[in-house]
């Protein structure tokens, strides 16, 4: 048995993609299935490759470790590394096809970041640092219990913690158990289709309203009953007109997505003593409550329940970062015994150390404080934008007033297609997204929609509304 | 206006569980609501308070910044902070209910861990210190764009690396876009149920097998189709008799879940034929496929699909650990665009920063010396397992001869039942499973089941045998 020359093995590629040692390790593999190497034979040792290569022993002994992990080579001790005598050459493998054309994502999970992007915090400003020591004091404490399966319905410190948050800022009553940590808005509201409707049955949804929820109750087999949004929120006797019998509702009371009016009181009432006479289930869709202006948060629809009929969904996605993946859902007391029956099933989404990171977060304070920073900012930075896009834009368009939320509505003038627009502008760089996506009839209201959150001055908003201007 | 005194405020608890700025803040917030502090009120300085209570000058500030972010209190300036004038006391709320007592548990999602865990990856020997150093480089290195929504799919630098990876340790053939990230198995399935399966739909599942499986599929309606395990897996023959139409299959080839009996050939084969003539999908759950003591891994399953039946399941909570909830399905390349479509409705769970620290741990060469050290390990605990508990309870038991897999089989003398000793063994602090439990009928096979995985020692097997003795 002699050593193989590792002149046997083609060059490594210091160009690749690739890092060395996976270079190394296809050489070797390569070389075993071609017949280069054959069972039994010697591979150079990794002092001698690392001296003829160049390279630190630990890319080496990386390369080796996978080919022994998977059962191409053997060490032997004294007699050195030798390819496994057992193995066999695999029948070759159909090639792989080639990766799919990248498909264009649809606008509601965009992949980059674009000046106006909607459904982003300011990222620009987010305390990382602060953060980042958080994290890493997070990771370092990790001990091996933290590795185990975390708690199926989220961390308990955490649950305590936006039990307590909620109680204070959204006038939410409820105990840590009624919480259930989740990885997204999308990922609670499946949990509540699982636990609560079944295919078949009608919801109501607000029109227009956001797409993502359409999206997931259609994929539960769940049937949409719009109901339209006036200036004070959902339009609540048409639902009683056109769906009186429906087993839900999905709304945002604070800030209606997207139109972003408030469910005024009587409309609050009404809708609870539809929900409650009639044993359907509200979820409350808070993505964005605490972002109000012009004067105090408004309480959380919940905090009106009396009957056990709402469900409040909240997410960290606005208030900290989306890449975070946590959002939370509270349900009645009544539901916790079966939500913590689907949880068993579907739940425990969200690693260990992003909850202890987030818990860290708020117990110190500084998730208070970064909201009471946002809240100031984000009226700076709206009001920067409209001026902005308003002096250059001023006579092609007309912005809402609003009383809170992290986007403008743009009113265009001479009846255009929002569509075609907010195509227009994305080609160019420039996110914006059409009231008529959002809308149930392809005939609804037009108008584009703009988040100012990352727009950090008057000065970028007119230079970005230059570049609207021409292309309208 | 005069400044309130802040005698007018109930003292704070140094014992409390709460921080002192939620003392604070909730101390403000019950004087307000009693009418002890009045719209207009002015409260006293952060100064004063901090030299008053002996607090930091943060937990002051931390408490005044989320009264004033939910506009309880307003700043002024020189005039000091007041209670927000056009505050009005809030109607009481009910009083949240007590929280329901602790349900228990299933044993299938664990809440603590107690030696010979089932589940859990060996949590002592885990690299803490390189993934430590990792992570905090990671979380480091997090800029505004890692913050925004990450791909759906996952991250394309992580799905690379598993395809790399599978192509190399698991004869997996794959692209990147064939690779979905998911939070753990129950995810994955979850997908798997919502791409390709409705509701009644009868799919196969071994018997015994993973119980979680089972259990999703239900909640999704989908029907379970029992098939026999015997020393060679799955009976492919008896599927075929008595499920023929079956639109599906859930299998375990490298080490069944749980009796770590490998797919033999032919039936892998059978089985392939049969889903390719009746157009059925095989999910191949391949949680441990790299643990394997007697020879080199097994290929995949997958690496012998022609017709592209063949969803392959991974995850690391088994390589790494659990409360990582990192997981991922490799489809067929016509499955793509539907998985894509699935995925945007209900994926995109995974942080980013989980995503970023593993993919560095794998691109680095961590990831497969972990393996090959856990490989050895394992083989070791193993046996060290075995022969610990056989000196002590010989006479009691026999333990099925495996070739791979992270738990033992306990078949136990003069049939008793499993189900009765699993839960006397629990309630004295010794984790194990009855294989009843993972039986479709009552009256199968009688088994404990028992991780080795963290028993470091033979000595340490000896003590929790004497334990198990008294017990018997």
């Amino acid at each position: 048995m002699t050593a193989a020359p590792s002149a046997s093995l083609p060059p490594l590629d210091p160009a690749a993609a690739e890092p060395y040692y996976r270079q190394i390790y296809d050489r070797v593999r390569g070389a075993i299935a071609s017949g280069a190497l054959k069972p039994g034979d010697r591979l150079p040792s990794a002092r001698a490759l690392m001296k003829e290569l160049g390279l630190a022993r630990g890319t080496i002994e990386a390369a080796y470790a996978l080919l022994t992990a998977e059962g191409y080579i053997q060490a032997r001790g004294q007699a050195g590394t030798v390819v496994s005598p057992e193995l066999k050459p695999r029948a070759p493998q159909p090639v792989a096809p080639p990766p799919d054309p990248a498909t264009a994502e649809p606008s509601f999970r965009p992949d980059t970041t674009l000046p106006f992007q909607m459904g982003l915090p300011a990222l620009d400003v987010f305390p990382r640092k602060i953060w980042a020591r958080l994290g890493a004091r997070c990771i370092r404490a990790m001990q091996p219990a933290d590795m185990a399966h975390p708690s199926v319905h989220g961390l308990q410190a955490l649950r305590a913690e936006i039990a307590a948050y909620l109680h204070l800022s959204r006038g939410v009553d409820c105990s840590p158990s009624q919480v259930f940590v989740t990885t997204g808005y999308r990922h609670t509201l499946q949990l509540v289709g699982q636990a609560l409707f079944k295919a078949g049955d009608r919801v109501w949804l607000e029109n227009p309203g956001y797409p993502p929820t359409r999206e997931v109750l259609q994929h539960l087999g769940v049937v949409a009953a719009p109901v339209p949004v006036d200036a004070d929120g959902l339009v609540v006797d048409d639902g009683l007109r056109t769906a009186p019998r429906a087993r839900g509702a999905i709304v945002t009371p604070a800030h209606q997505a997207p139109l972003c009016v408030s469910l005024s009181l009587p409309r609050r009432l009404a809708l609870l003593d539809w929900a409650s006479r009639n044993k359907a289930w509200i979820v409350e869709d808070d993505y964005d409550g605490e972002f109000r202006y012009v004067s105090r948060p408004l309480p959380a629809l919940q905090s009106l329940d009396r009957h056990g009929r709402v469900l409040y969904a909240g997410t960290f996605s606005k208030l900290l970062f989306p890449s975070l993946r946590l959002a939370y859902l509270v349900v009645p007391p009544a539901l916790v015994p079966r939500f913590e029956q689907i949880g068993q099933a579907f739940a425990g989404g969200s690693p260990q150390l992003t909850q202890a990171i987030v818990t860290a977060f708020i117990t110190e304070g500084h998730f208070a404080r970064h909201i009471q920073r946002m809240r100031r900012l984000y009226a700076e930075r709206r009001a920067a934008t409209v001026a902005g896009l308003e002096s250059v834009l001023g006579r092609h368009l007309r912005i809402d007033p609003q009383p809170g939320g992290m986007h403008l509505i743009l009113r265009l003038q001479h009846r255009r297609s929002d569509r075609k627009l907010a195509a227009r502008l994305r080609e160019a760089g420039l996110f914006a997204e059409a009231l008529t996506d959002w809308s149930f009839e392809r005939d609804g209201p037009s108008a584009l929609m703009l988040a100012f959150t990352n727009v950090d001055s008057r000065r970028s908003a007119e230079g970005l509304a230059k570049r609207m201007l021409e292309l309208l």
